[in-house]
């Protein structure tokens, strides 16, 4: 099963991976290890800001990481040309902006799990966590890095 | 020394390694690192909630970070067949869920390491790190993630 | 290029690298991989305690993350005796002790990434995620880990 077709078929059109910032870059490969930074959720081009548990809730959060696994996607294409080069997702921590009550951030990090799972099948099954801090540059709302195996 | 043997000696029955949610698996192995799933601690088979400064001390969660390192011991043990399979523990994240003025992430965190070192001596001593976050996934007081090498 | 030239040329004097803990170690290698511990930002010797926008401002804690940045350095070189042996700097995780308002982590987090680059000019271009922590051990305000490729 091609990793690409399913985005396809999915109807996932991948955004311009993000350029690199002054100061890190998108990812790094390591022998067969490629480390992405941490990606941050995007509404409208802009950073999509808010704190779950405080005006933005578990559905809103969970559609976020849904959009930053699409921004993932779109550099682990960037760094290997071809979304079937990825042999498996193997490690993804994700990072939900939460008022101290607010206890769902492994249903909000599950918007991005489904898609990896949706797009690589399972080459998508990964470790993974996710926990609430205090805040995300910018104000972002998720906040989501990832190891991958490459070939 | 077998770190099979160690974990008999003292007296730890490793529960059933918690089996794979929806969206993700409780490990990856890529090349010879083996990535574990943050692992939340439980009480009673339940998880175990509060927050480190507001209501549970140093102690509570020095003890609850024990009993997460011996989930994630179930899980090396389901990963690898056998715990005595395990080169090294290389790197362990341990996420404490800890009001504003709680500064004993560290004491905390011990709860783990010291079971580490007590089950694998000098392959169980690994680099870490350890902080306070707004929160964890069903109010957990403690999460911990884990990388480990493998044969 | 040498990395330990320019850190001479930088007039940086790297400090005797932290002792192991009575628990965990500074950093562990695994394979050609090098995962050091979590380093909490350090002034006169000791924790440089407080929060991001509550008591410190963003050019506060850019000037902490570089301190934390030096004491990996010197970390590095007591892992490999050489900070030439560095191939590559693979990923840096940087936890910025943050109030709930304030999100300027990712130049906080620069603080480091600067130094690394500067130090090791394009082998020192890495993956980054920065984001805001509820707390640190000691009430540190930064606390920094890095993944490293070594020969």
């Amino acid at each position: 099963m091609s990793a690409e077709k399913r985005v396809r078929e999915l109807g996932i059109r991948l955004p311009q991976a993000t350029p690199p910032a002054a100061a890190f870059v998108p990812w790094v490969r390591a022998g067969n290890l490629l480390f992405l930074s941490g990606h941050i959720a995007k509404k409208d081009g802009r950073p999509w800001t808010g704190q779950l548990g405080a005006g933005l809730g578990t559905d809103d959060g969970k559609k976020a990481a849904r959009g930053v696994a699409v921004e993932l996607l779109a550099t682990l294409r960037a760094a290997t040309g071809n979304l079937d080069k990825i042999l498996r997702v193997v490690k993804v921590m994700v990072l939900v902006n939460s008022a101290s009550h607010f206890t769902e951030q492994h249903l909000v990090a599950n918007g991005a799990s489904e898609l990896f799972e949706e797009v690589f099948a399972e080459r998508g099954s990964h470790a993974r966590s996710a926990f609430g801090v205090a805040q995300i540059p910018l104000g972002a709302c998720v906040e989501i890095e990832m190891i991958a195996e490459v070939e």
